[in-house]
């Protein structure tokens, strides 16, 4: 059992001012108190919080809203919210109640009221009653600066209510669905059946630590250490939603109630985002969900005619490129998940390799551009000085198409490793093919992946750092040609080929780690890729292309530098302070790296299940596989100077190559590092050693 | 005593990366060392530091360059470095020199170089010495990593020296001079005169001990808050520079040398950022150097024919706005610090005032548009669409009217100050009522600061948060017209008044706080105001002209909150992480900030001898005020959590408004806060309590 480390209130927009508090994940509502007059209760929105005694944990949190001396309890179930108000006596007990959209109202009793709200295109259910009866709610008028902290366009509505002045003690519960207003009552009373606070709170608690025990981790790394691990294996757990209710779930892709017979419907998910680290991470520590979100997956593309990349509540959202769920597929498959109908999966990958557009933002067939791709091998991007005039192409977003095709080989690789599986020979030697089609955006001239226009030249007046217009979208995503001509996670070996050898690569990698801003000033260079958070010389890990790129230093046979270089970051980008991290989390993703690599190691190539060796932080690190089975890595000697790895063993035997499979992790095992102050260089650095990087 | 704190590696840009530690700050040269072949020696820069094991202090720096296991040490003087190479036994021992420009260099003996240096524009010699001989230099080509790590168009060049394979501690001691290569050895000779590293250690550590231990801070704050505030102690004093050798310095104004005659000659200030927090706390803790700052500020108006505002070796650099020497001689004299000719720069600053224009980034005389100002009382803005047609505007830094004429009005105000110390009846009252023209760009149909064109109006469709373009350039300094509504310091009761009194006053300080981005991105915001770094809402501590306004709540009533944003601040932006600090340090202004706001207290209105009170994070806090004076502050029961004064007293009087005196603190004293978790909102709220808004 593992005492809950504290979440910090982390996050890279404003959130220690903006706040995060007033909600739950589920919904959009908000719920507010104070004992002034209700016109003025929307400044206390953020501002008005003593973050010095503000008490945050993943189960609960306590508040003090200063300017009324109001403290704030809450705590939360799955589909539920429990809030709990101390007044100051003698003072009137005013709740404002609101959601950001347009939300309608019906009050039910003089405690309760039941809502819904349409404002995110799917209609959502809340049941929400108050421990004492309020006098009568009267609605509530938005301030400026209520308002300023909302979405652009959207204005609080609400209800006021207004108490007596002589409670001090006031509670809110109130119950989501996404299926009906009775089954939100429904799950209020299943989930948070009394007016008892401490118990609903003692629940969470149990169910969180429940959730984070699944890592133990000990010793070496320091105590701020030990809350950024936490904190992050708190948000890589955030997703999926499991959005079941009931044994029921609204099916967000036929818009219609179903029953769960038992399994879990799983939504909210950026593939492009998360096949990197949070769902191989999951594949480690909730494997019993893996299988249902696979299945969710397939129910999605049987109900949508398209194998989603962003299932969302509002459908597949059109963002990023790539048809990654190949990736999400593969590596579960090849790690043993098989409770899913493969088949059916595979269709959906290979329909979208076919049918989809590979254009960035778009949800529709293909263009001219992919019947190119097909022919030709690489997507490609305009001459320099040509117009748009594909019809299809997303005018803001423009074609990325060095991004697309390096996303799409990797993709393809994937499909074949599961058309092999599934025994279908043809089609897997016809994506094994297509996952070559990277070698065909490498300009040897140049020694960088770059755009290469329909006739087969390549785009005149190419620069790796600084080409492609705004966040480099002409043609590449987030980021620039420094960072994408590394994207080539399944065929690391072949990536070494074109660049010239081992050394080389070696020195691009330096070159990546070194490279500045060509005497611009820092602001210029983030203003064209603001996505390119958390620098490191042009290495950003704000932003994941960039995740896997030092683990590569490991095929090259300098395992010392990936150490030396996970290291770095971890010291220099992650935190427990306000600002804890580098980029936005999406949904996990960032904050799975932080797992990964603060226990020593990281999936270059998800699909291939095998983890790239780095550095771990902790001297002890347990992972509870259920079902009593354990994979323990002790790190032996192991400190902030200690962090070069000296000789390892696995099960007693001698490790000596930086990579373990999945299997030696599933199965159980203790992996034992030998750590020092300095780099052990010959540890993995033979060519034998290198991880796999070819099928 | 008091030991010193390790200073932590911090900096906006990437300086954990790109290092800032193979210099000494007095100049410009690199010292490189390897044992790989020197063609390589280029990418040691900055990636091949192992930052774990580093270690970085004011007196003494150690690093290990893990490429090649080359440990490097490094202690300075206050014109000299000295660095201690260990090599590896049984490989060569290679070192490379360097500048950043094109230096010239002339080996003077098998263990010895003069070179110079005329890339900043202004000559440097250095004298460096081996401890051993080495073979014979060669001319370095740089490679393109080293180049990428120095300013746009700059290569590295300088020597290679090669030696041999059995030595295995090599060391080096450079000297530095402004004046010539025989002062760069003299200074060498005098300051370290022996091949004894750890007695030049030594040297610095005492020295640096000295200057830290002016404040000693105990109980409270945490280690790393002691970290931090030592850290920005450091760095507030490595500014102005004392660029008197031997006796002697090179005047940069008028290029020839002078005797010193016991005096020190300062350079080296950037007043925009400084008059703010530096320089008044220089005349807290480093008084004894106050006298010949002022009067080497007089020396270059003598010298130059006006009074400088960014003074460097290169002479007065056209950056930024306002005539702000007048805040610091109007601080300093209101001070007490009067060994220095006032009537010369009263001359120079009413020169200034007369004669030299108001335009952004310019030096030179009246332009229209001060003569506009001299009749109308405000600095005219171009009306919506007009183009502009004045030739003295730099085009890229347009007028940034609004701004020039509240930061004109507050230098005005200094001036009158110091007139009528000397009795000039007529200037006193024509300044006094120029201090006021600040209100001649308040629009109060909005409540804004706002752009005013040449006929009167305000400039149409003017939006406080987004106009002005770049950096709101065409109207305002780096800020919007949020931040620079409050840019009244010299007359904060009158900046009351024109917003509508306390209430409203106070509800726009909250506004400030809880603004955002109107539904845009973040990026997009800070592409238009990059240096608006450090926002907690739209208040930006990364930029100066904020760092006053937390505590302008002390002057409406509402000192707690002061007492709750500073603490707000210093823990959302300060750290002792990498990137420790929320926006460039501009010569210490940043960590003057700091050093203030940890004590508890800030000046509002350097000009106007007082400090308004905010929150001390240590429990003990002790100035050293020389000759055996102390200034103590004791925050009984404060902590992270009791934040909040209850009540104060001083010298055993009770303390009841939110301010105290320069000589309060000048002649040693007591002051007891009495802290606790919640606000005393009663304490220092009534209007007489008011810090003197106004004179």
């Amino acid at each position: 059992m593992v005492q809950i480390a504290p979440v910090a209130d982390a996050g890279v927009t404003d959130i220690y001012v903006a706040g995060k508090i007033y909600g739950f994940s589920a919904a959009t509502w908000v719920l507010m108190a104070a004992t002034g007059s209700p016109g003025d209760l929307a400044s206390d929105y953020a501002s008005e919080i003593d973050h010095d005694k503000e008490i945050v944990t993943p189960y609960y949190a306590s508040y003090l809203l200063d300017r009324y001396d109001v403290h704030v309890e809450y705590t939360a179930s799955k589909n539920c919210a429990y809030f709990r108000f101390h007044f100051p006596r003698g003072l009137p007990a005013n709740l404002f109640v609101t959601s950001r959209g347009s939300a309608k109202y019906q009050v039910v009793s003089p405690t309760a009221f039941e809502s819904t709200d349409d404002s995110s295109g799917v209609r959502t259910y809340l049941y929400t009653e108050f421990s004492k009866a309020l006098l009568p709610p009267a609605t509530f008028q938005p301030s400026k600066t209520a308002a300023g902290l909302l979405p652009s366009g959207e204005q609080p509505t609400g209800l006021t209510f207004t108490g007596d002045s002589h409670q001090d003690v006031l509670e809110a519960r109130m119950g989501f669905s996404y299926i009906d207003a009775a089954q939100a009552k429904q799950n209020l009373r299943a989930q948070i059946p009394n007016w008892n606070f401490t118990a609903a709170k003692t629940q969470a608690r149990s169910e969180w630590n429940d959730a984070l025990s699944r890592i133990f981790v000990k010793g070496g790394g320091s105590v701020k250490q030990q809350t950024i691990f936490y904190t992050a294996l708190y948000r890589s757990l955030q997703y999926m939603k499991d959005i079941t209710e009931g044994d029921r779930y609204f099916g967000p892709y036929d818009h219609s109630v179903h029953q769960a017979a038992g399994r879990h419907f799983y939504i909210e998910d950026n593939l492009w985002d998360t096949y990197r680290s949070r769902h191989p991470l999951q594949t480690i520590i909730e494997p019993e969900r893996q299988d249902d979100i696979l299945r969710s997956y397939v129910i999605m593309y049987e109900q949508s005619g398209w194998m989603p990349h962003f299932p969302y509540m509002q459908g597949d959202l059109a963002y990023m490129i790539g048809n990654h769920a190949a990736a999400l597929f593969a590596d579960s498959y090849f790690k043993g998940f098989r409770d899913f109908d493969l088949q059916k999966a595979y269709e959906g990958l290979r329909k979208n390799a076919f049918e989809a557009t590979m254009l960035p933002d778009r949800r529709q067939g293909v263009s001219e551009l992919e019947k190119f791709y097909f022919e030709k091998g690489y997507f490609p991007a305009l001459a320099k000085g040509q117009k748009e005039f594909v019809p299809e192409v997303n005018p803001e977003m423009r074609r990325q198409a060095v991004s697309v095709t390096l996303e799409t080989s990797y993709d393809d690789w994937n499909i074949a490793q599961l058309a092999r599986a599934l025994g279908k020979t043809a089609d897997a030697a016809y994506f094994a093919q297509r996952a070559l089609n990277y070698r065909n955006v490498f300009n040897p001239a140049t020694g960088f992946m770059a755009p290469r226009a329909s006739d087969g030249t390549f785009v005149a007046d190419f620069d790796p750092k600084w080409s492609g217009g705004q966040a480099g979208r002409d043609y590449f995503t987030e980021c620039n040609s420094l960072v994408y001509s590394f994207q080539v996670q399944h065929d690391v070996a072949g990536l070494i080929t074109l660049m010239g050898g081992g050394d080389k690569f070696i020195a691009r990698l330096d070159d990546l780690f070194n490279d500045g801003f060509d005497g611009q000033l820092k602001f210029v260079f983030l203003s064209q890729f603001p996505d390119s958070t958390g620098l490191m010389g042009q290495y950003p890990q704000g932003n994941e292309p960039a995740f896997h790129i030092p683990y590569l230093y490991n095929y090259a046979g300098q395992p010392w530098k990936t150490q030396k270089r996970v290291r770095a970051i971890m010291r220099a980008w992650f935190s427990d302070e306000p600002l804890g991290i580098p980029g936005d989390d999406d949904n996990g993703a960032m904050s799975s790296w932080y797992v990964f690599s603060a226990m020593g190691f990281y999936p270059v190539s998800p699909g291939r299940p095998i983890y790239d060796i780095g550095s771990p932080i902790f001297n002890d690190i347990r992972i509870n596989l259920g079902h009593g089975k354990f994979f323990r890595i002790v790190a032996r000697q192991g400190s902030a100077r200690n962090k070069y790895i000296q000789s390892a063993e696995l099960n007693g035997q001698s490790l000596d190559h930086p990579w373990i499979s999945h299997k030696d992790i599933a199965q159980g095992g203790f992996l034992i590092f030998h750590m020092g102050p300095n780099p052990n260089k010959q540890w993995g650095s033979k060519p034998s050693a290198a991880p796999p990087g070819r099928d």
